[in-house]
């Protein structure tokens, strides 16, 4: 097994069901791609109790990386420093190289036009004050800097809720950690589409094919209701060798088609 | 503030960024326009430590309502029962109401055709083995029931993860407890978008607007990064008088609209 990672997404549009989570959904692809094993999935939301909250109990899980987005930018309910500050036992404290980029960003605004002039008003460097002994990360695309902290051995990385802002700063800053952490291991999958067997039949098949094939994981995915069946199987293994990850996976891929066309039912590589 | 509510999302296609956690965010959406107050979202992975851990806490927390997505089925990584009998310190038993619904679905896939036989094997018995003390509630689109169980005054809900077959239980058995928990409470929502001032500026105009709108939650969502301005304003408040709560968003949009003229913005009220 990899490095662990927990995830922490802050902000009630969240909670309320007006904003789909794709920032979960990208940043576990590109954390599990890059070989590490996403243990956790928090949402919580604008509310500093409950993010220190949440930030706390993931500590104590001792993942290698927690990375929380949203709760970053100028507003009053922009609070997950506040939150991550409280869980930390460290206070905020403006951070000069942070303050720089925000007074940077805001001057390349105005000289592009964007803005007539710009203050360094408190709502402003409330996004360049940080929890101490943290360091901010450049956001190529907005104002507000990520955060990187280091508690009990533990990395958090603090990241904004737009997504191209989340987007630019993890791969710009973040994905070397992760890569570095996760050392040679990657990440490979392959599914086959299945028609024509329900899930519970298929269920013993894959009892036996996972028993046969310790080092991969098979999961059905119904893409209908059982009674009509028509299923995803997912096979995935993490691996230092892709050879050897490919010849796991293809000897699932033999075991499981030869079982299931037995059972009468039709197969179809798909791509991933 | 109505009843809390808790959602516990279980796959490990969640966790490796394979699926888009679309159950939640329809069951978050479908619990607050009800008058509920969803506190928390979790994933975990298809394992009964990890999805017991995640019950553990969330009854500890005690909201009202418990929700778990995902885990029902008669594949080896359908774990979610299990899990929650282990939160609940209870035995894991055939439950025979849940037996005879899951038996029906099998004679009705025959008599339609849709399988040549069944027999109730061990996989599909495990689809009816149930938390001692838990009522299975009807399926009508899966084969899966989805459980009811209580425990230290927390309902706690468990439908597949099929999204059909979750929002069909839902509607017909969940909906109904969850719109008497919340009794005559109501969400209400409007969004107003704004083009022309940055998010730090509208920041300050914010607060002033919830200090003046004591139960109107004002929450900012940038549309693009902020060197680029426009904004979505989002305005909600929870009410049981629907005059009442229309009032209150009329106001807060009227004194937010003329706010943001005054600094330069232009405004487009938005359909939510």
């Amino acid at each position: 097994m990899g490095s662990n990672v927990e995830i922490i997404c802050v902000g009630n549009e969240l909670l309320i069901g007006k904003t789909l989570n794709t920032n979960a959904h990208w940043l576990a692809k590109k954390a599990t791609t890059l070989g590490l094993a996403v243990k956790r999935i928090t949402v919580v939301g604008d509310d500093v109790k409950e993010i220190a909250q949440a930030v706390r109990e993931a500590i104590q899980r001792k993942p290698a990386f927690i990375i929380t987005t949203g709760g970053l930018g100028p507003t009053f309910d922009d609070k997950t420093l506040e939150g991550v500050a409280e869980a930390l036992e460290r206070r905020l404290k403006r951070n000069k190289e942070a303050l720089k980029m925000v007074e940077e960003k805001y001057k390349q605004y105005v000289a592009e036009g964007r803005m007539d002039r710009f203050e360094m008003t408190p709502h402003r460097v409330k996004m360049a004050t940080l929890p101490e002994g943290s360091k901010p990360l450049k956001n190529p695309v907005g104002t507000a800097p990520g955060v990187v902290a280091e508690c009990k051995g533990v990395t958090l990385v603090m990241l904004p809720g737009v997504p191209q802002e989340m987007m630019a700063i993890f791969e710009e800053s973040v994905e070397p950690m992760l890569r570095k952490a996760a050392g040679d291991l990657t990440f490979y999958e392959a599914s086959l589409e299945v028609w024509g067997v329900p899930e519970s039949t298929l269920a013993p098949l894959i009892d036996e094919a996972m028993h046969n094939n310790p080092y991969v994981y098979i999961k059905s995915h119904p893409r209908a209701a059982e009674g009509t069946p028509h299923i995803e199987l997912h096979i995935s293994t993490t691996s230092e060798k892709p050879g050897e990850a490919r010849r796991r996976i293809s000897k699932a891929i033999m075991q499981m088609s030869e079982m299931i066309r037995r059972e009468g039912g039709k197969i179809r590589p798909q791509k991933v």
